[in-house]
């Protein structure tokens, strides 16, 4: 038996053939033609998926089912409630991709959450049944699992660990309007404001002053090979992140934290100052929980969504 | 068929004879033996839902279950990880049960969460299947409910909602070791706390000063007939209230908030606060949430354990 996992994003669809035991058996990508409001989208993906089936020599009838994340919430039934990305209005995902392929297990999540699920299925979350992963890049998603399986929400907004206020002295607006919001710092555009803003405020010397564009990945390399100043923003971010971490904590209690996303290539360091400063902002009962990096990259959403039929 | 609902306190034991259909057919107490480390607790629970079933003429064979809160965490196979409050140190509670009764079917949660299981049955929260109960008391406590189910936590203390951090600047330190938790402005004697601390701070004249001891109750009385200070305090504990719900409601996007415990006598004007405050700090998608008050008092947890094994 068979399953395809979709993970529908702004520019690209990214899908895969996998064996129900989670073989990625191949991969490939579409292009997410936005045009006509999104209507070509499920349309491209039907066919893509009937021509790889067909190309394989695979049925309809060994295939388990397919699953999909789309950028947007979605409830639980599988109807995404506007998609702004792909200029989707509110309908049933599920039920369109049946229609349009004859296979009915069809299982649709948010990207976030798919990706959250994904990285418990087969990367650094592996072995935790109740995680929540937080993705640091041009934003900060987030996506809580509980018992093997996704935190939807009432209108599937759960999850939305990015807009978790940190800062309640922010001059500044979030993208989402309102002001001290995870995301304003720790993600990869926050995290070289704050930088811009440090640098503004001192006097200290450090090498970051001489480079025409700072990046997050600048920020934590100088830190690693000790400058003060970079490592105090470094510390400055996992205060942010270790402060959210605990208050998603104090409300799921979670077995492990998995940090994915283009900032997650810090590596040890960042998961380090976040471990460090979520100990000191929870409960007792809560603080031996464990924190890991995502190991999926790009393909997190497909094992994610795959998974989602399997399960 | 019936069942029982068990609520063990720490001075008192509530236990509630009900039919399936949700229907209490009588109510009492026993105390709460806590010598000897608690070891009787369970042998008079038991031997009292005994003689109860005896004096009615019912037989085990008409008993559905047994449902239990305790104070404490309790993991879902009914396991409590210690609870202070009793003196219990960690066992299987169901399985005692079930040995001391004969009866097989024994559910066990946490008394935050089963309370809040009680409101969705038969209280505030009716006709919600996802709801968050904040039970404002003594202390702050907690209770998560997601599609008609308690949410556990990996180690039983998801909904620990009293120490939320809510203030980074506090100096003095909450119960828990941390500094700036919810339970510090929100409880009973947080809020007279802060009232204390604001008359110190301001000037201005207010009738809370001629009180020889301030109650909660006293400043919402107050607040109601249109005194600034007291208005003062009550906005400021909706700010900190509606800032916790909010960062609640971005993790788990629950329908509706359901506030309880005897700070919310108060009434309207409590959730009036709340939501207001709640509203400038979520996002867009979750401002449309429901805030109800809890309406079962001391019964929510037999009811809540009833539920547990009705459902």
């Amino acid at each position: 038996m068979y399953c395809v996992g979709v993970d529908i994003g702004g520019t690209t669809v990214k899908m895969g053939l996998f064996k129900v035991d989670g073989t990625l058996i191949e991969k490939w990508e579409i292009k997410t033609r936005k045009d006509n409001a999104g209507a070509r989208i499920l349309l491209d993906v039907s066919a893509s998926i009937h021509n790889k089936l067909v190309e394989k020599n695979i049925t309809n009838g060994e295939v388990k089912g397919i699953g999909i994340g789309v950028p947007g919430p979605v409830t639980e039934d599988g109807t995404v409630l506007k998609c702004a990305n792909l200029g989707w209005d509110v309908f049933n995902v599920a039920e369109q991709v049946t229609r349009l392929t004859g296979i009915k297990n069809v299982k649709v999540g948010n990207d976030a959450n798919v990706a959250a699920l994904g990285e418990m299925f087969k990367g650094g979350g592996q072995g935790y049944k109740s995680l929540v992963m937080i993705t640091l890049g041009t934003g900060v998603g987030g996506g809580v699992i509980i018992n093997n399986k996704m935190l939807t929400g009432s209108k599937g907004a759960a999850g939305e660990i990015g807009h978790i206020m940190v800062n309640y002295n922010e001059p500044d607006t979030c993208g989402c309007g309102k002001h001290g919001c995870l995301e304003q710092y720790a993600s990869a555009t926050g995290i070289v404001k704050e930088a811009k803003r440090l640098l503004a405020k001192t006097e200290k010397e450090t090498p970051l002053r001489d480079l025409e564009e700072i990046t997050a990945k600048d920020i934590f390399d100088y830190a690693k090979n000790g400058d003060p100043v970079a490592n105090e923003l470094v510390e400055q971010l996992g205060w942010y992140l270790g402060l959210a971490c605990a208050q998603i904590a104090q409300v799921v209690d979670p077995e492990a934290f998995v940090i994915g996303g283009g900032v997650s290539k810090a590596g040890t360091i960042l998961v380090d100052v976040i471990k460090k400063n979520y100990s000191d902002k929870v409960m007792f009962a809560l603080k031996e929980r464990e924190f890991c990096l995502a190991t999926l990259g790009n393909d997190a959403g497909i094992y994610g969504s795959a998974y989602m039929v399997i399960q």
